[in-house]
């Protein structure tokens, strides 16, 4: 039950990505065969092959944040058919395990179990799948716990977006910290990581949302999210002692969405004493450590961080979808590009300039 | 209404506590007059005046783990009256400030409002009273909004411990993690703040217990406590690694009760992805930052701190009472010294060369 798929692979370092023809293996027992329809360009996927991080696993597809349909299932898959539309999703979600059984995170054991399959192979040389997704093709194979069904009348070109950075942002909000209405909440960064923060802040009920970016440009889209008060770093002397003034003392909630060891600091010292939840949601890249003052966790902050936002993968992100259908999220927004898989360097510089908030490579 | 009082005071870095008499103004409105019964030896006391700490506010009355007896009401008191038996504590509760009336923070706004009174004097010169306390005289003058009051049926050269070590200690693991029932927990450093850690986990109902500490004389007296597992960080080659191996992926909880910065990454580094909580205790002398890897927040684990264990001075610390009364706390063994205030010096050096857990002074 082979196939043949176009796929866009990754041979190694510092080389842009090449369209290739995959062989790929038809679904085994407990797996499904999904037709992509879309795949948005994560910075997680840059990071593997423009030598920000140290990846050897080569031939790569990477890509992981994709929406299709089901084509056909394996043996004993009993949660979705042909026909389903599905996201496939990064962490399984195998719901038995104590990680799927507890109400508190989303890290289903089996994320931390390697998967020996490789469905995707290139003249007979198997090819690993970031994630073992791999959605920089028009077909993949994965796991039953690893696809998340969902309702057939959203587009798939936008709510693939919620495979990743949504359910990040969103989730780090709406998941992780949990925001309690009423409460004052500061996100740093208001690329597309930070503005699904702030939709899911606003959703959560947050009464303040301050927005702090040097960019200003994103001032007024941010606001349409929800942003209440603007701060541009630049402008300001002190931005923690800026904070803690206009909030009173600090803030509810912060969240760290550009992955600065210097900004995880400061996310921690603008909360508030006693309660103070800083949520770390931006990876800072090659830093052995971060550092906090002890005093600041001892007097009673708390410091959170999560994977996908802490959004239980197949029982939790259709709530997601649900959101985007009531129109709550700033999706439509994010999606500023919509690209073929031939154009996918193209949509990797643009993501490097920074002037693309999402692109989407349509299938 | 001034009357003459012994106390221990310190005038400046690096020299004993000298035996002086003071001069105690009377309790004013919304103060009380406490006549002490006892006073604990702590390590805070002790870093006022051993060089471990930038302190410079001189004469200074240490002391703030006292019990004792309302002498004298001042105007406008109505939570006391003479004859009540009371526990002075170092954070007020106003019961109307946001953090009062909060469920989740004791930190009243008042701990951090400077209290411009001094109700001690020596020749006329105010004489700073460490946490507004200063028990290491017989009597005390302080605000209504700390002193706790507590049944009169328990021995207060006992419960003058709940102040601080025991508050600190029991309330980490009640009041700051809230230690949920069957789960496991590992506590470093097992003095008498670990020991207060073990009896809050025990309590809570943690059906495992392991204790860490370099001293192999604290495995038989904390197992008495409720520890299960004990680990000499010398006879093992990674501590971290170990607790996650016998832990099947790490604790639930950590409790750091030593102020390293080294344990305090250990502590978070030993608790399970998705759900660990890391609970600092100690704090990390003269040490501007402490660093943890990124990668472990990011997976999910949580920092939490606090002072006093997260306990409310007035309204939760009788019920460490209570657990006192039903024999579920260890501290009477924790009390191995009683001593008369002449003796502080020597107590003091019994704290530094470790062979005391917790001396007492009775007056």
């Amino acid at each position: 039950m082979a196939m043949k798929v176009r796929a866009a692979v990754a041979h190694r370092q510092k080389v842009p990505l090449t369209i290739e023809t995959l062989d790929l293996d038809g679904p085994r027992a407990g797996e499904v065969l999904v037709e992509l329809k879309a795949s948005g360009l994560c910075h997680s996927d840059l990071s593997l092959f423009d030598g920000s991080r140290d990846w050897t696993d080569y031939p790569l597809l990477p890509g992981h944040e994709g929406a299709g349909v089901v084509l056909e299932c394996g043996a004993g898959v009993t949660s979705v058919k042909p026909g389903d539309h599905v996201i496939p999703v990064a962490i399984p979600e195998c719901g038995e395990c104590p990680a799927c059984r507890s109400t508190v995170t989303n890290l289903c054991d089996h994320y931390f179990q390697p998967w020996p399959r490789r469905p995707f192979s290139l003249d007979g040389r198997p090819v690993r799948a970031f994630c073992e997704l791999g959605t920089f093709a028009s077909h993949i194979v994965v796991r039953e716990t690893q696809v998340c069904r969902i309702r057939k009348d959203v587009p798939l070109e936008t709510v693939c977006c919620l495979a990743c950075a949504g359910a990040t942002g969103i989730g780090a909000a709406a998941y992780t910290a949990r925001v309690a209405p009423g409460t004052t909440v500061v996100v740093f960064g208001l690329g597309g990581i930070g503005t699904n923060v702030v939709d899911g802040a606003r959703i959560c009920g947050a009464a303040r949302i301050i927005g702090v970016d040097t960019n200003t440009a994103r001032e007024a889209s941010s606001r349409l999210a929800g942003v209440t008060d603007f701060i541009n770093p630049r402008q300001v002397d002190d931005v923690v002692g800026h904070i803690r003034e206009i909030t009173g003392g600090g803030a509810d909630y912060s969240f760290e969405c550009v992955g600065s060891a210097e900004l995880w600091r400061q996310a921690v010292e603008c909360t508030r004493i006693g309660w103070g939840m800083a949520v770390m949601v931006g990876v800072p890249p090659s830093v052995e450590t971060v550092a906090f003052r002890p005093r600041s966790i001892l007097e009673g902050r708390r410091i959170m961080g999560s994977y996908l936002g802490n959004v239980k993968t197949r029982t939790e992100l259709p709530q997601l979808v649900e959101w985007f259908v009531e129109g709550k999220l700033s999706l439509d927004q994010l999606v500023t590009h919509r690209i073929s898989l031939d154009q996918i360097n193209s949509g990797f510089d643009l993501l490097k300039q920074g002037s693309a908030l999402r692109s989407v490579i349509v299938y």
